[in-house]
Formats: C-alpha cells, structure tokens, sequence
C-alpha cells in the first residue's frame, strides 16, 4: 500500500499523539487516587489501567509503523514488514470491557447488580471486539468485512440499549450533584463508540482506497480511543471526586 | 537543509537539556503533593503533567534530530530522514491547555466558574496552536507562514486579555501573602508565550535562512518552553504551598 509522505506524518504524530495522552492520563488517574474516598479508588484505578493499557499499545503500533514505512527525502517506502494491526484489537479486548465497568463503579449500586452488570456488559464487549476483527484484517472493501462488522453490531447495539434504558433507573437515584455528570459520561460512550463503526466501515461509505483509507481509520481510532478512554476517565474522575467530597460533608 | 557543526552541537545540547530540565520538574512537583492541601492537588498533579508530556516530546525530538543528521569528523550530514516537526506542535497541543487550567486551579474559583474558564481558555490556546502548524510546515519565509501565524494570533491575543482583564477581579480576592505570586505567574505566561510568536515570524524579522533559521527557532522554543512550563511549574507549586499553609494556620 502507497502512502503520500503527509499521510506518513499523519499517522506517525496520530501514534505518537496517543502514546503521549494515555501516559499522561494514566498518571493523572493514579495521582488523584489520594482525593477519593475508599469506595471509588477501584474505579479509578481501572480508569488508569485503560489508559495505561492504551500507552502501551500505542507504543508498540508506533513501532510497527516505524518498521513497516520508511520516510526518505521526502519519499515514503513500505519495507514489507507487515503494520500490525491486531494491536488495537488487543488493546480493545482488554481496554473495552474495563471501560464499561469503570461506568458501573462510580454508580455505587449494589454489590451484586455491579457483578452482574460487569459480567454482561463486559462480556458483550469482548463480543464485540472479536467479531470485528476478521472483517479488520480481511483487508479491503469486500463482503468479508461487511460480514463481521454487521455481527459485531449485534453485542455493541445491546451493550447501548443497556445503558440507555438499563442504568436510566440507576442515574435517577444518584445525588444530583453527579446526575447531569454520569448521563454525560454515558452520553461520551455512547458517541464516541459509534465512531468505531463509522471508521470501520469508512472505506464502504467514503470508496477510499489505499493510503487514504488507511489515514482515515487510523486517525479516525486514535480519536475515538482518545475520547472513549482519556476523555471518558477524567468524567468518571470528576464523578468520583464529587461523590467522596458529597460523602465527606 | 546545511548546518554547521556550530549549530548542530547547539541544537543537539538544547534537546538534550529540555529531557534533563523536564523530566527533573515533574518529578519535583509529584514529589511535593504531600505538602499542599486537597484543594491544590490537582494543580499540582497537572503541573507535572505538562512537564512530563514535554519531557517525552524532547526525547522524540532528541532521537528525530540524532536521525536527521549525523556530525562525523566534525562535518555534519543530513541523512535524508525528515526531522519532525510536528512533535512540538503535539506538546503544545496538550500541554498549553493545560498550563492555563494550573493557573485557574490554584485560583480557586467557584466550580463552575472553573469548568468555563478552562473550557474557554484551554480551547482557545489548542485553537491557537492548530493554527500556528500549517505555517510552520510551509518551510519557510513566505505569506503561508504569515497568514497563518497571523490567525493564530486571534486567539493569543484573546488569551492574554482574559488574562489581564478576566482574572483581574479574581486576583484581587486572593490573600494577600499570595497576590503578587499569581500576578508575577500571570506574567510569566504573557511574557514566555509572547517568545513564541517572535520566534516562528524570526525568520521574516531578522531575514534569517537555512541553518541560523532553524538554530534560532529551536534554542528560542527551547528556552520559551522552560519557561513556560518547568519556570511557571515553580511558582504554581510556590502559590498552592503558601495557600496550603495559610488555610492551615
């Protein structure tokens, strides 16, 4: 596949971009462990092992960006060593289910409607992030990723559903101090997770091709990712503040 | 692009003194946590954040720059790999937003007041450095530079006048023991951020070209860097400790 060398710099800052903001975020989350009280540290530290899961992943994906493309006066060669893009799938099966539990934890329910919920709604992630993959690595415009992307609507259509009608309960009886706060963070899920499809099925709705379609899904899932986990964890950190502070009066 | 040995150890040295000086700040405001208050953790965590995200750019930059060139018996080659630029514009990108809502934390305002002031000011500043990038690309003294770095001059002036004329009353409410440092900590930001724009036009100020162009431009945002961030850090740090021991007492 052909890269211009502004899609070479894309990609390549995109990458290193990420690195950047989920170490950082990581930090921010363990840092702040000492302002919230017992009950919400676990959501917290999850919140920081999403992040640092990403970091990691990051690093690696720019590595293998680095040693699949070579940038020389200008000019952008592929070295024939394969970009691996399983990395974002591992990633996502670790970091996707922690992400809804993270949600789960700042709410305070019961212990065995947390249990429950986690089991679900973290399973129905995993789901999600192993049907898509086949149609990932199928490697173009073709019925193949079609197919996997519309099976892997199926746990990611539910997994909104519930948190749409399943938690609406659950929110009405948090304070109100934190209530506009949780719907936010449920509202961030739910749209910056809608993103991924529309990435995943960019080339379809766009026709791209070749290095385009490769700028657009790798700038487009650095974004998402950004939004659904680093964005998405400084909301569950406000929410657990708030709830320790509330509590400490 | 030719640089002299002259210039290449001078660049090379910066880069390498921008690691020491960041990553020796970070660890001096995450090792201080324990001596401010609740109220002023958060200011500081975010303090160390910009100088840790700053210390990982200057690593990256620092490994671009020793690809980019190589100095063998004292003769000093471009090996064809692009020095990337971008780095720069990913750090600033994170941290001045950031830099501004330390400022607004050890103020401490009223919470909603805090949430507007970082949402305003915190995208004007990522407004200001999307813009500024186009023109830094553009490689040189031409009106691609200049319209640009004019653009992005719109949201650095307002940054400033919020700075003086928004806060002015918010100062004016701080104690006594502490008005002059935020006042001093306000300046500090107008005058290093004020650097930067004189650096990205010093090429059409002082008609500089090739190797003296690019010394320039990276040793001044070197300095304005630590200035910035690791200098302002300081007196962040200085602002939530006294505050801390006034509420204290």
């Amino acid at each position: 596949m052909e890269l211009s060398f502004g899609q070479y710099e894309i990609i390549y800052n995109a990458f290193s971009f990420g690195v950047a903001a989920f170490f950082a975020a990581t930090l921010f989350f363990w840092l702040g462990l000492s302002q919230v009280s017992h009950k919400y540290k676990t959501a917290l530290v999850i919140t920081g092992l999403v992040t640092f899961i990403a970091g990691y992943h990051y690093l690696r994906i720019f590595s293998s960006f680095s040693e699949a493309y070579t940038a020389v006066n200008g000019v952008v060669t592929s070295t024939g060593v394969a970009f691996n893009v399983a990395y974002r799938y591992v990633d996502w099966l670790l970091t996707v289910p922690l992400l809804l539990i993270e949600l789960i934890l700042v709410m305070s329910l019961t212990r065995s409607e947390t249990v429950r919920k986690s089991v679900t709604l973290g399973g129905a992630a995993a789901l999600m992030v192993v049907l898509g993959y086949p149609g990932e690595v199928s490697g173009g415009i073709d019925s193949t990723r079609l197919m996997w992307g519309a099976l892997s609507m199926i746990p990611f259509i539910y997994i909104v559903v519930t948190l749409f009608s399943g938690l609406s309960a659950s929110i009405a009886k948090q304070p109100e101090d934190v209530r506009g706060l949780i719907s936010a963070a449920r509202w961030v899920v739910i749209v910056s997770w809608s993103f991924y499809p529309v990435v995943y099925f960019a080339p379809f709705i766009m026709s791209l091709e070749g290095g385009t379609a490769t700028t657009v899904i790798e700038l487009g899932y650095t974004i998402a990712d950004i939004v659904a986990k680093a964005v998405f964890g400084v909301m569950i950190f406000m929410i657990a503040v708030r709830k320790s502070e509330a509590e400490r009066a």
